[in-house]
């Protein structure tokens, strides 16, 4: 387990066991093993320690415990809250409303959805990740939409959503809304309002294997998979009665501090939020300035010029655990799809959540290695082959790209993120205020890096147009 | 946990944690608590981790390692190894077949695919739980059938279901046949050469929380439900490491002694077999009797005249946990679909799944209580009011039933299984041979119980008819 005073700071992605859960764990081992449908003895046992569990999670949660199933993850309870949403919403229609920045198991639940008849709308966000509550209003009232997905804090950037306001205009227009309270459960409180909301036990140093799904009393839901007797027919296979008593157990542990350790983690975030862009040149922090509008534990700024994994590597490598929202360098070629929605740079973006275990000289040895490391990290990517400008193909490699006014095209094409910003960056004062450049990319993640890059930096990006075979061209103006 | 030495015969469903699991589980959970797909060290330990248990896993079943897949039970691996190849093979029909035996996940399954516009067939079985392979094939080859189930043995009475032989027709025919491997995984043999099989780490010692699916190389198979990038896009959520690890060592650790524990075992079940019907007055034991056609590790039988969770809980209450397959006491009313397809007596049904931990001294405890506890359970059935005749409705309760030559008619109704059976049980000494007696009744049970009894004493059911308000008349003539 990483001790107390580690760099791990990718909280958010789950905890070690905390020690009350590894102690609950044990004890319930012995007593909890057997299947709580049974009717000997040791099932006898484990279905006392399981409602002794139920209960006491759901007077955490503020929610009857008859309101609270168990599920094997986070992930499922989550799909299943919404797709069983609508399945319990036939007659309302087939039609599903989320916010364009819900956690990758929303769009996930949607496609499957979709490939099954029903309707997907998405509701855009600003460029904090907040939701347009009248935009996400307007589409719930829709014909035909039955359900509505809204996290109750974004994952990856941390902004709150209004889910209290969310939650009163849907009921007022008869669409259920689901919440992903995730994050937002760890210092902060239950979606009360809601009438569907979910969590994993991870979050919280709870042990993998625990999922909670709440349906409030009078909401129509039905399990959208096969179940059988457990949980009150609303799961499959017998409860993991060890896994829930531990969960529980830090649900609790972890909650009956949370105002204090919400203040304290919000001081270490804010020490990021106001470092980061003094000591280290060209970056920028994502999401809600307002404090009481994003959670109190987690940050996340972008680098330009670097790649977010690299950059996470390097920190992997001086002993700290991160996160980065953009994986245009992994398998997938995706940005994320979060960072794209808020229109912000995708490219270079880490992710620090925290967690109780982690303490000011903590952070402040991350601040200290920080700029090194994107330093170092930046270094490495000039040595990777230039843009070619069109006209010039047998241009030797490394070469500076240039942008004579005759020719101001740059050929990005082939090159990954960060690079065609990098390019753009290198060639731009090269030419003369006022003057126009194109840029040719092909990466998925060049749409929106250039465009947060000319935002940043107060360019102009004056218009995308799609090319074959996959590019675009993108025209931008220097403005100064 | 239940100490080895206890009574504990349930092990069908589900043991304490193997003590190799425990420790397994404890150093895993130090480990392998991060997500494995994340890129920091915590979570290329957990990676490291994974990799090892499900080579380890692969190995032991004698498949290759991306040929498993974890998933968080048993029951979804099951359910998800059947509708994930109806999904794969679209092109090949919506045709599900499986025996009439099967888990109760795979009748879920097979009722979600029904509901979502898929067909499904049901073969018979014989006597001993046996699917008659003949019939089973036919119907594989029926137009539109895409995938057939077939468990390895049955989880009620032991008999072992000739998967083999399925397999191999069912490859000429083209049908994809899913096996529920199960319990015949802990002391015999994967079923190699099955396209798709499931196991629940629950049935060797491991914790909950863990199924395995494995889907051969070849095999057309797709996620039936909504997946992430976990487990190569086959399952949500991030695997659950700590549980796998330990789940993986207990198979180990379990199947490394299995000939000997397998022989050892067996031989108390054969114990049983013989001594349970000649110490206990009518009862018999259900399933295959010759041991290579049987779970080494479980023995069924069924007790005239008592209802078997009244005997499970006495059982529970001198300190032997048992299970019952009839559950017509429970709030659902409804016998065991098992042994009603066998055509076995549903009523006073008693399970008995030994594990490493029982001793024969365990079993010879067991064996020497069992005749009282019996008696005692049929002692208390009499004080229940007995049926009345027709036509004397204002009979006071707990008289005798009668039956006159001129009125034989057993009104039984109201009356749950067992009273029917030992209302006919009473009433048929009392009229001559030859001649018939009608009982009438609407316990759902009693219809497979009736039978069942006439077939074990000799009697003659006649016919079944069926009346108004769910009740049936059954006709019984007295043969001896």
């Amino acid at each position: 387990m990483d001790q107390p005073g580690s760099g791990y700071f990718d909280a958010a992605a789950g905890l070690p066991l905390h020690p009350v859960a590894a102690e609950a764990m044990r004890a319930a081992w012995q007593d909890g093993w057997a299947d709580p449908s049974r009717l000997t003895g040791a099932g006898r046992r484990s279905a006392v320690l399981l409602d002794a569990a139920r209960q006491a999670a759901a007077a955490e949660l503020g929610v009857r415990p008859d309101e609270l199933t168990f599920l094997p993850s986070g992930v499922q309870a989550l799909q299943q809250g919404v797709l069983g949403s609508l399945a319990g919403r036939r007659r309302a229609g087939t039609g599903l409303l989320h916010s364009a920045v819900e956690h990758s198991a929303v769009f996930q639940a949607a496609d499957w959805h979709a490939r099954h008849g029903g309707e997907v709308q998405l509701a855009g966000v600003d460029g904090t990740g907040r939701v347009r509550l009248a935009e996400f209003v307007e589409l719930a009232g829709r014909p035909g939409v039955a359900t509505a997905v809204l996290q109750a804090a974004n994952h990856e950037v941390g902004t709150r959503q209004p889910v209290a306001e969310a939650a009163a205009r849907l009921a007022e227009l008869g669409v259920a809304l689901v919440v992903d309270a995730g994050h937002d459960l760890v210092y902060g409180s239950a979606p009360a309002t809601a009438p569907i909301f979910t969590a994993d036990a991870r979050l919280w140093g709870g042990p993998a294997g625990v999922g909670l799904l709440v349906v409030r009393q009078g909401t129509r839901w039905r399990p959208p998979f096969p179940v059988d007797e457990a949980e009150a027919g609303r799961a499959v296979g017998p409860a993991n009665v060890p896994a829930i008593v531990a969960a529980v157990a830090s649900l609790r542990a972890t909650r009956a501090d949370r105002a204090a350790e919400g203040r304290r983690l919000a001081g270490l975030v804010d020490l990021i939020r106001q470092q980061v862009p003094v000591t280290v040149p060209d970056t920028v922090v994502l999401g809600e300035d307002d404090p009481a509008g994003r959670l109190p534990q987690l940050v996340t700024f972008s680098c330009l010029y670097l790649d977010g994994e690299a950059l996470l590597t390097e920190l992997d490598r001086r002993g700290f655990a991160v996160s980065s929202g953009s994986s245009c360098t992994s398998d997938a070629l995706t940005p994320s799809h979060v960072l794209v929605a808020m229109g912000a740079l995708t490219s270079g973006n880490i992710r620090i959540s925290l967690h109780p275990g982690v303490r000011q000289a903590d952070v402040e040895r991350f601040l200290a290695v920080l700029p090194e490391a994107v330093a170092g990290v930046r270094a490495q990517a000039p040595g990777s082959p230039a843009a070619r400008p069109l006209g010039s193909p047998t241009q030797a490699p490394g070469s500076p790209a240039e942008a004579t006014p005759a020719e101001r095209t740059l050929d990005s094409r082939g090159r990954r993120c960060p690079l065609p910003v990098l390019d753009l960056a290198r060639a731009l004062p090269g030419i003369e205020v006022g003057a126009e450049l194109t840029v040719l990319a092909d990466d998925p993640a060049a749409a929106s890096d250039l465009a947060a890059w000319c935002r940043m930096r107060g360019q102009q990006l004056i218009e995308q147009t799609e090319l074959d075979g996959g590019a675009s061209a993108y025209r931008v103006r220097r403005l100064r």
